[in-house]
């Protein structure tokens, strides 16, 4: 900073009632940084809030994608709202397309677009970014991530040149896609490095109804193949995966978000062991392992705590992002709310299959060194008598040294608010046996079964756990 | 009893290999007693197990009615099984059309039909019976309940010659029905005692909303006035309410259900405050307040605890009684299994409007003496952005000396996950703060909002109870 620049700050520094109006700058204009900005207004709305972001636009849902891209929804309404919307009704100032260049905890500043800004309290929201496979050809044309409006946009604008897509990525952001692009009647490949769909968050068996309802539709998948290279000379023409050869016009990257570091390395920030920013339950940040002052966190750039087992997880989803906004925001403007570990409940939709789940899956107890037991059900979405209705398949895991439940996975439809009120048994360390203890269920002839299925999975698994030894 | 009939059965007794084969008898063949029979068999697969009812049909849920009354399912689709398959396919006999006329707890017998059954465990489901005005004309025809197989097909039947229908009663049962048969062009008026719809269980702003929705459909209501005759000389003309005269040729009679305590009354058994029997957390009944034995209860013959404040509560629910019967049907064989009291989440769907809850009221938890607040929010049923969807109102009270949810009402759509989640937090006696802290929800864009409007009904509950003194 040249001394010139500082001697203006100093300058005006006195002028800003320092004491009277409190500057929240936020870092970060997705679903972490825009609830931040509202919920910091919110609490104090003599505030002065400010939001800068590098991105063209604000508060949109990157989860909305897929359904742009299958021209089920308008891009325009992906965009929630925009800055003159904030400005006008929320009294908040967005700054679009500015990167920030840096930030010093010391001066309590933030630098972006040649401008510093003084903050009393900073939220860095600034989210992630798409992993890119260290491979040649991911600069090629028609390559494109899942992730901004922009990237909605030119995926959307290219589908008339496309005959065939490679899908790089068997997650849910992939399969949403590859279920879009197929809608579209393309020839759809799915390339996953690991040897199921939708690794970590689900079981083989789970992932396998998936993945075969998928190729029903002519989507084809090719696993345990991480990406060799991307070929093309100016446009992608294949993709090089296995030593085999996918000839494609189109390559979507659904390769996952990491965390987006830059910002808390310039403040000095802990970084945690899954590669994101470690955080106490009021969302506040460590540096060199004490809390760091006025900095709070949310979102993307978060390493989370498993309410299951209290280790390091991350949760990169959308309501994680609002639900760590929310209290981030609002302790920014001098609340003191806390909110517990998360067990990341999380649901996709696959053209008329819903599949989700909450808690750990099998994979990831393993990791974790956790023995488990499974149940499962078969079950329906209403009475079986009533017309109508899917099926609806339950997998119940519990510790098999506690008994508790640790997660859960659903396929069906209607699946929503039943993986919510898993989410929540399972995060107040219900055993199995205390769930079909205290456990209801609301039944109506149209809306369930007069025993919702979750019982039966869970039923199942507690004759599995009494005849353990543990 | 003769001398020569108990002489026979004595005889009898040593035939049977007493300690060797358990002989279960069942009373009852609803919910709850078709339940205890196929748990008490699964539990115990060598016991003996005979389910005696004076109905016609077993195995049918009385909640369809209305759907068959609509003309949705077949009156034929409302039984799910038969005797036979009892006997072929789960080796239980299932004795219909017996009434029990004595029970003896001493000597364990049971007699139906002339004929004396001994039983090593008895489970009483016996359920309840449609409560019927104290007031001439209910034995008129066209005046129907809405309880067996045998009511919906006789209300089916008489559709043709009805033009003016009047259903007694605006609870759940009363308004499924009444919407039913406006559904068929019926003129539908539904008399109430009380001053509004869906009474003790709902609250009267959410009540309001299902009124105006029936209203919108044509469905006349007349609230806070009880039902003074039904007139006519064999069949129903018109019913006379607060002194007014009300034309029609059919009477629906949706008074609710009180339990039939003929058979407990045999057994001895202790009667509670609210005219059915209490019951241990094992579905054991009392008598003279200390344990019976070998006698189970299940279903809306039972008084049940509220789970928010263990006060006794009814809660004649399908739901209940499957839940109740599982463990009365595993004890009766063997097993030792409990279950927790009751918040009893129940659902209704009128037309397209789904309307549910689970907890107490606001009527409730005045009769209880709880002075609660409440909070409510407006939400949507997939993201604000996605086509489609529904509104979703949600309406959550707390207890407001401890801050614990103590209720919820809900009315949209999908909102039956949405009750059973809220059930298990109320149930397990969260704080509101303790929901907000710990809850989270899975989200995709077309099946939810990134924040479930439940929590924006949380937040706004917690905002009132901060400015609350207690």
């Amino acid at each position: 900073m040249s001394g010139r620049l500082r001697e203006r700050l100093i300058c005006l520094a006195p002028i800003l009632p320092a004491h009277m109006t409190k500057r929240i700058v936020i870092i970060g204009s997705g679903a972490a940084g825009m609830t931040a900005a509202s919920e910091a207004k919110r609490f104090d709305p003599s505030a002065e809030v400010t939001v800068i972001t590098d991105d063209e636009h604000i508060a949109y849902s990157p989860c909305a994608i897929p359904w742009v891209i299958e021209g089920k929804m308008d891009r325009d309404r992906m965009v929630m709202h925009d800055p003159s919307f904030y400005a006008k009704e929320r009294n908040i100032t967005v700054i679009t397309r500015k990167k920030v260049t840096a930030a010093d905890h010391v001066r309590k500043t933030v630098t972006a677009g040649g401008m510093e800004y003084h903050y009393d309290a900073l939220v860095v929201a600034a989210g992630g970014y798409v992993f890119v496979p260290p491979v040649p050809g991911t600069d090629l044309k028609n390559l494109f991530r899942v992730r901004t409006v922009n990237d909605a946009a030119a995926i959307y604008d290219a589908l008339g040149k496309t005959k065939k897509a490679v899908v790089i990525g068997a997650g849910i952001i992939g399969l949403e896609t590859a279920y879009a692009l197929r809608k579209h009647g393309k020839d759809v490949t799915v390339v996953e490095m690991l040897g199921q769909v939708i690794p970590r968050i689900a079981d083989e068996d789970i992932a396998g109804h998936v993945q075969r309802y998928l190729e029903g539709l002519g989507v084809k998948f090719v696993l345990r193949t991480p990406l060799g290279s991307v070929d093309g000379e100016d446009k992608v023409t294949s993709i090089t995966a296995g030593g085999k050869r996918y000839v494609c016009d189109m390559v979507i990257l659904a390769t996952g978000v990491r965390a987006n570091l830059e910002i808390p390395k310039m403040l000095g920030l802990d970084i945690g062991e899954l590669g994101a920013v470690v955080v106490s339950p009021a969302m506040r940040p460590y540096r060199k392992g004490a809390l760091a002052d006025d900095i709070y966190l949310a979102g993307d750039i978060v390493q989370c705590s498993s309410a299951v087992n209290g280790r390091p997880t991350m949760s990169q989803l959308g309501s994680t992002a609002v639900r760590q906004g929310t209290i981030a925001g609002r302790n920014a403007a001098g609340a003191q709310q806390t909110i517990g570990p998360t067990v990341s409940p999380w649901i996709s939709v696959i053209g008329d299959m819903e599949v989700g789940g909450a808690g750990i899956s099998e994979g990831l107890a393993e990791w974790y060194g956790i023995k488990t037991v499974s149940g499962s059900s078969e079950g329906h979405t209403c009475a079986r008598y009533y017309p109508g209705g899917n099926e609806l398949r339950v997998k119940m895991l519990a510790n098999a040294s506690t008994q508790a439940m640790i997660g859960v996975q659903m396929i069906g439809s209607g699946i929503n608010g039943r993986i919510n009120w898993m989410a929540s048994v399972i995060s107040s360390g219900t055993t199995v046996g205390g769930f079909l203890h205290d456990g209801e269920n609301a039944y109506c002839p149209p809306t369930s079964m007069v025993r919702d299925p979750v019982f039966n999975a869970a039923d199942n698994l507690y004759e599995k756990l009494k005849k353990q030894a543990f």
